[in-house]
């Protein structure tokens, strides 16, 4: 949490027109991006020792960046000092030419804001705002455009909308998606929805807009390069890290018959590590492919064992194990 | 309705073996397809007259065959005699290379296996069979497979499976699809809920059986195509069938960046005539288009004049009128 | 199914205006009613002998009437001859001061026209239309209002609308109810979905006309009591008759402390036979209550053994068995 | 946010088996409470004079305690530091015989267990406790079991569970909350969903414990009183409080007719402050209504004056304004 002087110097920033991307320029998000997990110690520590570990076995894999504090984060079980110590460890660790987003969204404009400017702070290229959800009843196009545009208006980096409905029960309206892409401060969308028409619809109603999409997940992300989306944020990057970036790069070359040959076989582990085991799946898959992996902060439970044995059979049965 | 006499012949039928599908092949279903409407007098009776002036404006566009009562048919509103009727009018006026896929789902297996067997009297190829769904709480994978399996047993021409949650609120269940992709005369499906991960999957998952894919919107054709789906049914293409085919060309072809760009242009008009405005904005536009669209059967209502302006706006805005 | 010229006769009476109920009152609805089930022999014939079995043995039930061909009588199942002969024969074996409300829905409105004038010739006292639903996108409270407000109008008895949610995904608005209510052939509604801040709204704004609301589940039956609707439609009522009817009388009585009791053991059976294990679990067990419960029509499925040793659990947890 | 050594002792007292009730008595929640609303300034500053306000006028009415930080509150928007603050204010505003009840819920474990035991430091009687929501693909009634267990076992006051499925998009499943009425440091429930068949079965199903459910919103309240439950928790009692323990007193002495009458009057204002406008409707009514409303923190916006003049009417044509 900010405290109070640096809050009010954010808002005189802005008052001065100072606090806008002072680089005068948008970043480019296209690229494929790990959502970084959150290594716990058996108390339930932040371990960061095992994120550095994890991170320089990820720096091997021809990524274009990371994004830290994504659904996949655990960022709601964290405090926000340990959100900010997170995000400041992972830009001592990741090469400089790497892209560092972080998750910057709360439920409030306000925590929003100061949680932005403090990820700015502690060294992220650019942040990555969840859609606030608790009163998802009156999170109409309007609410959600001025709440949007009021982080990016104070954001020093450039803003990522995100918009991940099985989390929040809530998708980002295509109009109020197309309204912000005017922002000169908001580059783009990650869209976990996995409605690839909606996707192909983004893309082309924020055509004259310097505005990129991202696919939300793995199990639709040649579709969504078919339909004009760039890169990924995806789970199962963290453990398959190099076939993703392969799938990357076969769409981008126009191979499609193998793309879609990758594709396919990525689709069923990419479900287990998200919808259906979650992260618990993910960080137990994770042991199984060299990173540490380790438990999750409760209410987040281990996978019994019967789930532990239907997760291996969809890597394996697929040729992953 | 099948009197007693050919309904007990179907049945010696199947204890005789005879009633699989007598061709000894799998058809080809790959291709696009409009699935015809209805047309009606100002009285609601069925307009013969008109339905074949549609068919041969519509016969010059390169469609692989027409499906006759999918969901944009309007066959809920028809009685069983005009169910047949229809088909059988259809059949004399198409060309016989054109391949007829007739709706013969009912809510008994009993009834589709009835309607299924009429269907092949009355000239169909092959059937496109909605899953059953008012005791949709007790729709398993195990009760459709039991479903499915005994129309396809029965029926004498080639079973294609129909899932269209918008309008059932089911989804036919992956496992069932799987399983069902088994059976020699279940050759395909028709899959119209968008997720195209699921999609992607089932064309994995069937990848051993002799087993198509169509999309059941143009909407998210080009994503389908991608991921291994052979074609569409497309309610579009009842107005903008020679820009469906295009579509499915530029696919076939990897031009994959023009393929893009048509694509991006027809998600609008296409999510209008389906989700949007229905059956009445599709019957509006055919209208417009040179077809005779006409109203549709009571408890549907023509569009208001504000929702036939917003119809007219998705096809203009994206240089359709 | 009428023939042409019933339904020429029916459009006459029309423009004369004999169709309106001719008794010039509407019907007292409130009660307790079972929605009876169709008995089917092994071969999946209607049973009629089993059926007048079964309404000798609820005939010592104090029901207000039967409601033949609700959800419960797996009316989508049935041939529109064997709907009508099945009222036909329950007109005749039940008792004339016994109700007879008939479910005479179709999906389109003049099929449902056709179905209530005949189930009105061949003997119910009123009919239960249940919301069409296939094309739920478009049912808007317009649509409704037309749809109901033409079977009011040419129906020769009274007409009580029917919204069961969990079978056709569309709950019949508030607004649309309220509207309908002013019609003097509407009499009342039964509601299924089991909001019962909504049955005392919609009680609350029909109470200037002459409008009765049944609950359509016994498991809120005491609450919608206490927010003034009348009676309850109950498939429980199909093996706990006497205990559902003595719920209504502690109701009625205002014992509330003796009502809330029975109203608890009540519960689990009915969800038991309604949402969890649906019509084959009615008929499960009442072969267990000396019903002839029998098989449902295909694609509903036999219970599996581990589902009727729940089943019977749900009954014998709250000393039924 | 505890400090480390708060935390650490707080985990020794759960090893010597200190931190458990040490009244060793179980509070009785029965009663009508109303979830006090945050009060801000013009910017956004929680407005502790105003709340104070609020709560003297509040004081005339006959409520058994007061909801502090239920979903009214707008607690997701305030800081950790605010909403202990918010409560110790309270408690030194509120006389010494009304219970006050603190909602604690975070969506971690350990946040919600340090909340939990500060909220008793401040002064709270007990707290209510939301369920984690996030990923809610995750939880399982296992995980909420794990989850609710550990925040009683360290809880220096009772608990009370809360399910408020249209925030969550969760329902706390029966199962669960059966085990959980077991924990002797567990008191009862509150449940928003207005499902009154799942409340009379938590009812039944609780009744060998200590356990009380209270009605979450006072659109089913007569309701719940019929089936069992023993007050509620009603954002409209923070304008019409006297009206709602009104409604409490007909219930507990037996008058449901009158009862039923008041109860309809209730529940179009009730909707029309939590499910159609929301907080910023609720604030807007209390500014009517002598209290201070006030604006709500972003993103929830204010209303527009279309939806103003709605929400007067919801009360207007019920009597009330």
């Amino acid at each position: 949490m900010l405290g109070p002087q640096v809050w009010a110097s954010v808002r005189q920033g802005l008052s001065r027109g100072l606090c806008r991307n002072v680089k005068g320029r948008k970043v480019d998000i296209s690229g494929i991006y790990p959502p970084v997990t959150t290594p716990f110690t058996a108390t339930a520590e932040v371990d960061y020792g095992k994120l550095e570990e994890n991170l320089h076995k990820l720096g091997t894999v021809p990524f274009k960046g990371f994004v830290i504090q994504g659904s996949t984060g655990e960022f709601p079980f964290l405090t926000s000092h340990e959100r900010l110590e997170v995000v400041s460890r992972v830009r001592q660790v990741i090469p400089k030419d790497k892209l560092l987003i972080a998750g910057s969204g709360c439920e409030s404009t306000q925590a929003t804001v100061e949680m932005t400017v403090s990820m700015a702070q502690v060294g992220a290229d650019a942040v990555m705002v969840v859609t606030p959800c608790y009163y998802r009843g009156r999170m109409s196009s309007a609410a959600l455009i001025h709440h949007y545009t009021k982080v990016a208006d104070l954001s020093p980096i450039p803003v990522v909308l995100y918009s991940v409905p099985a989390n929040t029960g809530l998708d980002l309206p295509v109009d109020a998606v197309v309204t912000l892409s005017q922002h000169p401060n908001i580059v783009g969308m990650k869209d976990s929805g996995g409605d690839v028409t909606r996707i192909g619809l983004i893309v082309h109603k924020t055509s004259k807009q310097d505005f990129q999409v991202l696919a939300g997940s793995v199990g639709f992300l040649l579709a969504s390069y078919a339909v004009g989306a760039v890169g990924g944020v995806c789970a199962l990057a963290n453990v398959l890290g190099a076939q993703v970036c392969q799938l990357e790069r076969l769409c981008l070359t126009g191979q499609w018959e193998a793309a879609q040959k990758l594709q396919h076989r990525l689709i069923e582990p990419n479900s287990a590590v998200t919808r259906r085991f979650g992260i618990p799946g993910l960080k137990k898959t994770m042991d199984w492919f060299g990173y540490y992996g380790g438990p999750c902060r409760a209410p987040l439970q281990e996978l019994t064992p019967a789930e532990e044995e239907a997760l291996r059979l969809d890597f394996s049965s697929n040729g992953w194990l």
